[in-house]
């Protein structure tokens, strides 16, 4: 007989059923060829008493095993490893049998994306987080929206029907959207102009992948939000970097760059550009609607900060004009709500958003139905407006208190333009001075760098008096050191 | 002067402020060319008289357009367009000056997506919906969930920490899972091995897109899961469908095959295949991973429907086997809890999931990480386990009373195998009676079909006695009927 003491292994620490590692280990000798068709097994009684366990526990595990056809039992006859198991070679002996750790290397060649290493290194925990712009979800109305998506759970209409149908979003959220993007933003467009997507980054892929190819050339910002440029190369477009100045995308390049070569595209941040903070001037918000119509290519406007003004009210979106079809309008809610609520927008001509729903359905079938309706009844109840009045007023302090500290404690190693909204202040280090520095302390970490500008981001938005000061001092005492 | 009066419209019922009306006027105005740069706009006093407005209302609305830059302000002096206006054609008279509605068109080529056009059908909302096998959300521990996200959400130290790094998946919820895989698969796998999606879809997209290319060859079962095909169709691998019979896809054929021409990929549904509801017998499932190590080809392991068995355990994964690393196992919870949570898992050799990754950050950033950490919890809570106990008692139930109802009313015009676990029954009709006469019904709807082998999927999981009731009843009038 096989020494089945080692061939079935027992924890009786693990939370696994006795029963359930014997079938297991059987199953394993089974696979590895321990133990080949039509082989005896030990009777119940004899395994029992072998393993040291009782024998209904044996019985158990040989019925799950016969249950699926591992082995076969005759009753008061014998037990066998079942006929249809095909030949394998036997394992080596001495090889224990033990479930192997997954194997840490698939052989298959696939394709490798390339990361900035920036990007790739590990968040660890410290004390302090410079994030890049995030609100500040400890003001947010998560506990209304949490408490709608359980009234609609337990709704039995829409128990049946947020499951199916909600690849371009639900249509609640998305008439509700048709009114909220018509205050807020002068857009006047029908439900069928929308798709929720799982944020403003899904919409910029959606929009690359149906848009760009080999050949298509995109025109975008130096510096550019850089996840953006990677979705384009994704697409394998050729990227070409405009300047961005104090006015935001320079235009006037635009319309040189149009008559040399044919633009496909041009991705614009519009307000509060992305890392510079920089809102695109009205005149060159109009030149570029020219441009569009003159050379035939698509804007897509990343209006991701639209919500956050302090000091004057927003610029309405290039969308909102007539633009003859050429606007494709990216939002988003993560940066209103919770950063870690994936839901955003996209608002372009139908047929746009009829092949984005038919592509989105295979990238991930849809969204959360209920969290769309949920945040649908936030907005029409106007427990959004009221959110979105508090946190403005919020944010503006804190931006001011931040300006303060700023020239108070670092003024003479930085510089930056403050903002007129937003949730984040560009700040570049002056000559002498390195942002490389402020990468050396466990317990503050900034996220955003831009090592060829000097410069890094400061989200403002989601640190309380307390914490801004205590991330200044952090700072400063990194730069002193020097 | 121009006439101001039909420049400006003001609409006293629209919820939009008046001297933002008009302000977006004049604005619209100015880009459409009516007003050009540095042009002359009536004093406050007599634009308020003309429109009939309060005077302060006229300022409000020029204080606004000043600081966007739109106007320039001269203090007892004029108001003018700003002096940056570029100049442009202006549009004719007559045309009213009102917002237009969105383009419905998108007059730039894109790609499009071709949909089947079962898939495209609207969904609307009829009395009865039998889905493809949804779970009942009336069972789930949703509230369970949703206060925990709401207690998480409160919390100091992750509200700086769910924002960030979730591209993998939180950290919690991949080690609660590398406890849970292993009591329930059987898998040995660490938290490196794991990336959290929002559903299997989106893991079989990433796959797709990382493992094939245009010269690829993917083999798949013959029906299959549609969506699963065009997500190889969009990565532009040749297709090859080998027949599904009683015990699952025919690994002879794909030993044949193997034998002709190089395999990258081979997709199975090993647990209740969809649509037809089959298991992969036991000596399929080693064929099939003996000729993927002798191939040299990646199993892509779809195993949505794992956590409901009735009669039997389920058998462990193909992914808990040896398999030199190639194998890429899915699941989900969508299946589990509550189809609109969308949270699923990809388990594969690290490389592998380190380049999934890096893909997912271009695709849509990452996923909720309150979400996630509020299931992590209900896992490690033992709340999940409660609650599959249940629900698998009450499906089972269901699918009986189904079994019993189908036979008694419906057993003349329909065959079928009733499948050990899973959340529907795989309905064929016999001949002389076609599923397309189900279609014709406004109060029942079957969401899938397959036209071919003339059968359609009839979940029973999420529907509770009453509704089965109902929707036998409403397919026996149907087909009596012709």
């Amino acid at each position: 007989m096989l020494p089945y003491e080692h061939i079935i292994i027992i924890d009786k620490k693990s939370k696994v059923p006795i029963y359930r590692q014997i079938a297991i280990s059987i199953i394993n000798a089974i696979r590895n060829g321990t133990l080949k068709a039509e082989m005896r097994l030990p009777s119940s009684r004899e395994l029992a008493k072998i393993l040291g366990v009782h024998r209904k526990t044996i019985i158990k595990g040989y019925e799950e095993l016969d249950a699926q056809d591992w082995i076969m039992i005759i009753p008061r006859k014998y037990v066998a490893v079942s006929e249809h198991i095909p030949l394998l070679k036997p394992k080596k002996w001495g090889e224990p049998n033990v479930l192997r750790p997954y194997e840490s290397n698939l052989n298959i060649p696939f394709r490798v994306i390339e990361e900035n290493t920036i990007d790739k290194k590990d968040i660890s925990y410290p004390e302090i987080i410079i994030d890049d712009g995030h609100p500040d979800v400890r003001l947010s109305p998560i506990d209304d929206l949490l408490k709608t998506y359980r009234a609609l759970t337990s709704k039995k209409y829409a128990i049946k029907n947020a499951n199916i149908g909600t690849a371009q979003g639900t249509l609640k959220l998305r008439q509700e959207l048709v009114k909220y993007l018509s205050l807020t933003r002068g857009l006047n467009i029908s439900e069928d102009n929308i798709l929720i997507t799982h944020g403003a980054q899904m919409s910029i892929y959606l929009a690359a992948q149906l848009l760009l190819r080999r050949s298509s050339n995109i025109i975008v910002g130096k510096p550019n939000y850089p996840i953006a440029n990677k979705t384009f190369e994704e697409a394998k477009a050729n990227i070409i970097e405009i300047t961005v100045d104090d006015k935001g995308i320079d235009t006037d390049v635009i319309e040189k760059t149009c008559k040399r070569k044919k633009i496909d595209a041009v991705y614009v941040i519009p307000h509060h550009h992305y890392p510079t903070t920089v809102t695109l001037s009205v005149e060159r918000r109009m030149k570029l609607l020219e441009l569009s119509k003159q050379f035939s290519f698509v804007i897509i406007e990343d209006d991701y900060d639209y919500d956050y003004h302090y000091t004057s009210s927003p610029y309405l979106p290039l969308a909102s004009s007539n633009h003859n079809g050429n606007v494709i309008y990216i939002g988003s809610f993560s940066k209103l709500l919770d950063p870690a609520l994936r839901i955003g927008f996209m608002v372009a001509p139908k047929n746009f958003i009829d092949q984005c729903t038919a592509f989105r359905k295979i990238i991930d079938v849809g969204g959360d139905g209920y969290m769309q309706n949920a945040l649908a009844s936030i907005i029409k109840e106007g427990e959004l407006k009221r959110h979105l009045k508090k946190a403005k007023k919020c944010y503006h302090e804190r931006r001011d208190f931040l300006d303060a500290l700023l020239k108070e404690k670092l003024g003479q190693y930085i510089s930056y333009n403050l903002p007129t909204g937003g949730m984040a202040v560009w700040i570049k280090l002056n000559d002498g001075f390195s942002v490389e520095q402020l990468q050396l302390n466990e317990s503050l970490q900034i996220v955003r760098f831009d090592y060829e500008l000097n410069s890094f981001r400061f989200g403002f938005a989601s640190m309380n008096e307390q914490e801004l000061q205590s991330a200044v001092n952090a700072i400063e005492k990194m730069i002193v050191k020097v």
